[in-house]
């Protein structure tokens, strides 16, 4: 039976990328044999323009039931005047929510060829590989939110950041696997100084540590690790941490690392997962064919690695991004001088050579 | 009448750092006539070995009734095992709440002489200058906290994020008028796509705004915030924004701006304000009077300005603390080969001789 991707490009320059990144795929397929069938949907404000909300249920019932969901891009400065409840990134965490991406896996690679492009100086980003794991469907994101008078007469908006035991445990358990097949280092980012959902997460992570012996576990307070990721990031091994702090903590690693632009994630469900570049979907250029396909192209390099197993066609994948890298291939986002300036189609099409 | 100083030295290095801003609050003192009288209380964990509680009563009475607290540092290793509403931190939050500090302010500066001692790349430094403004008794910090089971009989943690209009306006008003000194822009940080509290933070921000025609203010996310301080500081002016968010991102823009042991903050309340230095204690070099003090007396410069409104003898202290680094003076944490290296009093005696 074929492997079932939902392919969900989304707005902006979401089609010209997943484009990309399908293109790849097919030309692993037919090498390694892998059998995968793609099927089309809509979602955030293309899916608001046609059908008056973010995420159309036929999407999310599609994407619950496929193997794997490659998603691209959401969003744009023409849906700011949309209500909340239906704005663009409602779509993206409509699927988090309804598939269970309770993790959010980003590696921060720092490659040599690249190092020119991370403000960081060389001597201290170079060898920089980190793996931020993010819990995704739990904290102050899902937490309950209202905004009403309070005892004084003016008004006062809420949201409740929470933990359960379980979720902790959850992602702190996937931080140490993910530990076992690298350095065998975990750091766990907290609070704890401040928040009881800290304290309770830092005990939980103690907890589950205890389990994994071939791993060392270290607690950082979260304004720490802003400023360890800047002077210190190759301390690091995997960072393990609650949404919001992964998602603040996650975007500033990527760009202090290189070039956001090549930077893939995986949310991981307890059924489907979803993977998606970190990088937006960069209205100004969409439609003009010259975005960088390759945060997406690794991406679903993941896609194989983590949701069929596929470890050798996501290894090529990975290694034909690495070369057209050292052959010079750069999209304009990354090009100076001395390169040779490619157009999405060409990169894509300079990848699927290297495979 | 004598100025009352309440100094609190803290833990740690924070004698010797108290000590050496003194010394130069002392010295511009007989130039410029100030009239400043000190008195020492403790706090952190020296209080807590002394008292059993790390902000004894007699400290937060003597802050309250002082013209204004400059602050050292708590916090240590050793206060580790203390139970959580017992630990060293809980000084600096109880005066923060006791004295009603609504408002921290942390100016990053690069300056040229230092701009090797940032993580940064020298173009993307340069000339970077930002004044965060961050709120500093609301928030998550203070909103009720706890833990309990919850209907799944599990384990559950929860901290309730909560701002309201009147908090928000305060802080952006300062905001604005701090801007009104300084390039006349604004940047409101939040995390609107997400929580309540952001969006009643950027639509409270926006009025505010409006009663201000000759500042500019723009709206930024978190995340996105956190990659801009990185790979384009010296596009931001004022940023304003929220006590966890503010936390995260000035120790972020602290480390990237250059060396964290120079930089002070100034904590405003509506009666007393409080001085401090943004690095910590740093048990492991405490006693050995070799830590920085320039942070310290910084902060008693800003003390000069803000509480005492004698601009005339903060700048002599600001150009001073210029001129030591222009001379080549620089203690260990900042020292490489080629410059003078001196040790606390030499430091402090440096910037003395320099008034
Ligand atoms: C679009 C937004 C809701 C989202 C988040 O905050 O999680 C984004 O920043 C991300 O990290 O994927
Ligand atoms: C010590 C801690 C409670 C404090 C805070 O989180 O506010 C510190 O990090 C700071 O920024 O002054």
């Amino acid at each position: 039976m074929p492997k079932k991707i939902v392919v969900i490009p989304g707005d902006g320059i979401g089609k010209e990328i997943t484009d990309g990144a399908v293109a790849v795929l097919q030309a692993v397929d037919k090498k390694y044999k892998l059998n995968l069938d793609y099927d089309y949907y809509d979602a955030g404000g293309t899916a608001y323009d046609k059908f008056g909300v973010p995420l159309p249920e036929d999407t999310l019932k599609a994407a619950q039931q496929a193997d794997a969901v490659l998603f691209g891009a959401v969003g744009g400065d023409k849906w700011d005047n949309v209500a909340p409840d239906l704005r663009p990134e409602k779509a993206i965490l409509g699927l988090r929510k309804g598939l269970g991406l309770y993790a959010n896996l980003r590696p921060v690679k720092t490659m040599d060829a690249l190092i020119e492009y991370s403000p960081l100086k060389p001597d201290i980003v170079r060898g920089t590989d980190v793996m931020i794991v993010r819990e995704l469907i739990g904290g102050v994101y899902f937490g309950d939110k209202c905004e009403e008078e309070d005892y004084n007469g003016t008004k006062r908006a809420w949201d409740l950041e929470n933990y359960s035991i379980p979720e902790v445990e959850r992602i702190v358990n996937l931080a140490m696997q993910t530990a076992q097949g690298r350095k065998g280092k975990v750091t766990s980012v907290d609070k704890a100084n401040v928040l009881a959902t800290s304290r309770l997460w830092r005990r939980t992570a103690a907890q589950v540590a205890a389990k994994y012996p071939d791993v060392k576990m270290d607690n950082m307070y979260v304004d720490n690790c802003a400023m360890q990721l800047a002077i210190n990031p190759t301390r690091f091994d995997v960072i393990v941490t609650g949404n919001l702090f992964g998602d603040i903590l996650s975007d500033e690693a990527a760009v202090l690392g290189g070039s956001i632009g090549l930077m893939p994630s995986a949310s991981i469900g307890e059924q489907t997962s979803l993977y998606e570049p970190i990088h937006g979907s960069a209205p100004d250029i969409a439609g003009k064919g010259i975005a960088n396909p390759l945060g997406t192209i690794l991406s679903a390099a993941m896609l194989l690695r983590y949701s069929l197993q596929a470890d050798e066609a996501a290894d090529a994948i990975e290694k034909a991004v690495k070369d057209v890298l050292s052959q010079g291939y750069r999209t304009a986002d990354l090009y100076s001088e001395g390169f040779k300036k490619v157009n999405t189609e060409q990169m894509t099409q300079a990848v699927i050579a290297n495979l």
